[in-house]
């Protein structure tokens, strides 16, 4: 099953963290707060939102850093993924 | 009796979650949060709402993703529908 | 007295539920959530409301299902009404 | 002294409620939520309000129905006013 | 010291209440909420206001009905003075 | 170093409150209420903010009377400076 | 890794506040509320954000004061930074 995303919503899947010390040694499990940190999955078509023209500017594949409270959770087949608005995407990681 | 909603106004009909382990074995009553997986049952005429112009995107008979906390709960018959505005749809799954 | 809606305001009078088995035995005074089925009394003309201009697309004696916690109740010569606007009328039964 | 409502106000006077039987008795002074009918008693000119164009469409001496919670109480000259935007007028009495 | 008020705000100064007996006999310094009526002192420019265009439409020397829980209070050379938006006038007394 | 405001925020310095009795002796110190009067210190460019077209009215070295929760202070070497929007400062005073 | 922002936000980076005392002596570790000046580390393109044309008036390198409450904190590879709306930002430090 495939997720289309409406408007002006992009399909996110979070990143796993992975807890790493500055001399680069992995401590996986370590609590933390989890990383805002996703990749796109898929990206709505745009157009007329809510009256306003909005067009998409983050594509499949890139990596995002998302407004932490935005967004829905939902579970398909078993995997996780956050629907958001573009404008809940704060920046592209390059 | 048929429904037929005005506006931006979108008819949903939940479907039923069957709990399925990652090896395919259908565990049915386990307790899980309702699934926001509904059928489009039925789909306004969009035009001006609220004084801003909407045109639909989902048709009838489509699955698609719905924001947890919108829409009305409406029994008709002994069946239960929610009426959601279209922008309360979040995704279509294909 | 009649009364005569301004702007998009709507005049409902709500339907009495008759609770009906699914074998068709009415069981009267059952107590079950009062429906959000009306039947609309009165249409006001629409126009200029807010600075949008709003078109009625609701016609006295069709039954409708209008939002739960909408509109202002109003007793005028011992029958109870119902205000709203017409954005709070979901659908059209048929 | 005479109030001449700003813009899209209205000045109203509420009307005593008689508490009447079916058959025709009039009861007075038995308690019930007082009504929210009123006497439209000034208009104001209408014109631009808050940016948006607003046309009056209520008369002085009309009956009206009125929203519950709007508006402001004045006093003066021991006569009680109640002062509310044109749109928190919900219906007129004929 | 003179206050000047920008855009479309009023400067307002509170008439004191005379208590008077519907007979005519003034009874001072009874309690009793404290009236909304007060005299303009000084009247903004109007203009574009938040992106709108605004006409004033009190001036100075008018009585006038603001809004119970609007404005800001100011105390300029041990006098108080309340500063209103004029949308916060509700009438003028006449 | 110099606060350079962008769009409307302008810069004040509150004003120190000089008790003043009113026979004109100066009681410093004395608890009371600080006073909404402060001397403009820097003024934005204006310009388009939030859509709209913003005409700055005040200037440096004027005393405005400002709205008293709006605002955020700074304090930039030992000086406390407060931001504030423009539409937030009610009047001039002259 | 770089953040490169979206539409009208900014990614900050807080500046470590030196405690120095008026004579200049530098007293680092006092408890103070952390100052509100970051310097600019990316700036988005700007262009329509919810409908309205945004154009970014500031540039990376600048330090600049912003509001208190706003942003998003996120940490990248062991930084921390601010991502905020170009309207959250005050003032430009000169």
């Amino acid at each position: 099953m495939k997720l289309v995303p409406l408007g002006d919503r992009v399909v996110l899947k979070q990143l796993v963290a992975e807890e790493t010390t500055k001399s680069g040694i992995v401590i996986p499990g370590q609590s933390k707060e989890k990383p805002q940190q996703a990749e796109v999955v898929a990206v709505g078509p745009g157009g007329t939102v809510d009256g306003k023209e909005v067009k998409m500017n983050v594509t499949e594949g890139q990596t995002v850093i998302y407004s932490k409270y935005a967004g829905t959770t939902v579970e398909i087949e078993d995997e996780e993924y956050i629907i958001v608005k573009q404008d809940d995407i704060l920046a592209v990681c390059e």
